[in-house]
């Protein structure tokens, strides 16, 4: 069984532009502040993977707009990790406002080796940890 | 014929995170900026839309990363027209650094009336405008 | 009596710069969602300005830097209201980690009326409702 | 005689907010671009500084608004060293748009050694080019 990570906040005002709803690139900080929302919730802190020797670099990312959040909304981000391969993990991230889904988006993140900034295989810790938050409809 | 517009400039300081490097989220940015370049280019200015009645919204985007732009790096952001449809438009972003690509994106925008914020039609003059601009492989 | 009013938050990756620490605009962005959070405490929300026909503008800021905080730290910043004027307020806010006192800033707002934009006299509901915030060296 | 610093450039849509206008925070990090500048056309680069074993940090930044940069508007700041102390030294920066002053700020910097991340002197390299931008009422 799965389950998805959800982190919930409110959008902050010069978060948005003049249209009033929250900035396209903003989502995509949004993205990576819930990755770090995650770890601390699997591994305890994203500091895990320095102290391991590793890191992740985002290789791609997309997003879908459906709707827009705006000023001071309460907003839940949830993130599901949809495929753990050898060297690389794709998430994702949906935000909601009372349930509505107004922004899906994916990112594809390549695990490295802090000393060569090389790929590197998925070690088993990590592996292990991300299970619980794999998506229902991935097997 | 066709020629891609492209836009220079320098990464700013508070754009990039701890690794040394733009902010993922950051290259987004670039991209709006880069469409309101392409704008002033083509029409004069963002502004034409709003005075004739339109506006357009992101509705997907996406990035693939190469590599990075470092802070005070001169680079430079290209844009081209993929695809010009009934009501939406894609164009290509491609950020480059001494000629060696970087980062490239797609952003999916589609044309809404101001009044009601529905879909509408691309006009013929905003068509006309960016044909100059669709990209070379587009026929 | 007075207290302080106090909002708990963590430092996002995409805040923080080359060197690690929050870069110095983004202090500036805290205090803006600090102000947003005293008012939610004390009003219900920053939108009941608005609705009642005023809102605020930030006329003078300045901030002096002890420390710095860095990624995923666990910051709070208070806020105090330093001086209730009749068409203008100064808040002292004071981002502080574990204790330890890393910011200080001030703000000057000056509140307007929503439909001139000129400034106007601050409403006794405004002044009645920030009295408990008002800094325990005020008087 | 002194010169003032003149850096012109484009208020970018994410960079105002819902009222249409510049988020306050982001004047702040336009100072810190402005700084940049300075230092390329003083000593053609900022990494000078790094290269030569010290860094600047900012100890103190304060900001007057007396208008506001929309969306698109071509601004100007210039910059002129007000004081050139034994460790510190404060910078006067105004953002004008067609010759009207709309935000005046300044920012009072610490030089430290690269090494130690303590107070060190103005190197005399240091001071010499910044001679040239000495406010005019500086003497």
């Amino acid at each position: 069984m799965s389950t998805d990570f959800a982190h919930e906040f409110r959008v902050r005002y010069g978060e948005c532009d003049p249209q009033g709803i929250v900035f396209n690139a903003n989502y995509v900080a949004y993205f990576d502040h819930a990755m770090t929302e995650l770890w601390r919730e699997a591994f305890g802190s994203y500091a895990v993977m320095e102290e391991r020797g590793i890191d992740m670099v985002v290789a791609e990312l997309s997003v879908e707009f459906r709707g827009s959040a705006r000023f001071d909304e309460l907003v839940t981000l949830s993130a599901a990790v949809e495929r753990l391969g050898n060297t690389a993990m794709t998430t994702r991230l949906q935000l909601r406002r009372d349930g509505e889904l107004l922004v899906e988006g994916h990112l594809r993140h390549v695990i490295v080796d802090r000393e060569s900034w090389e790929k590197t295989a998925i070690p088993d810790w990590l592996r292990e940890g991300l299970e619980p938050y794999l998506a229902a409809d991935t097997s």
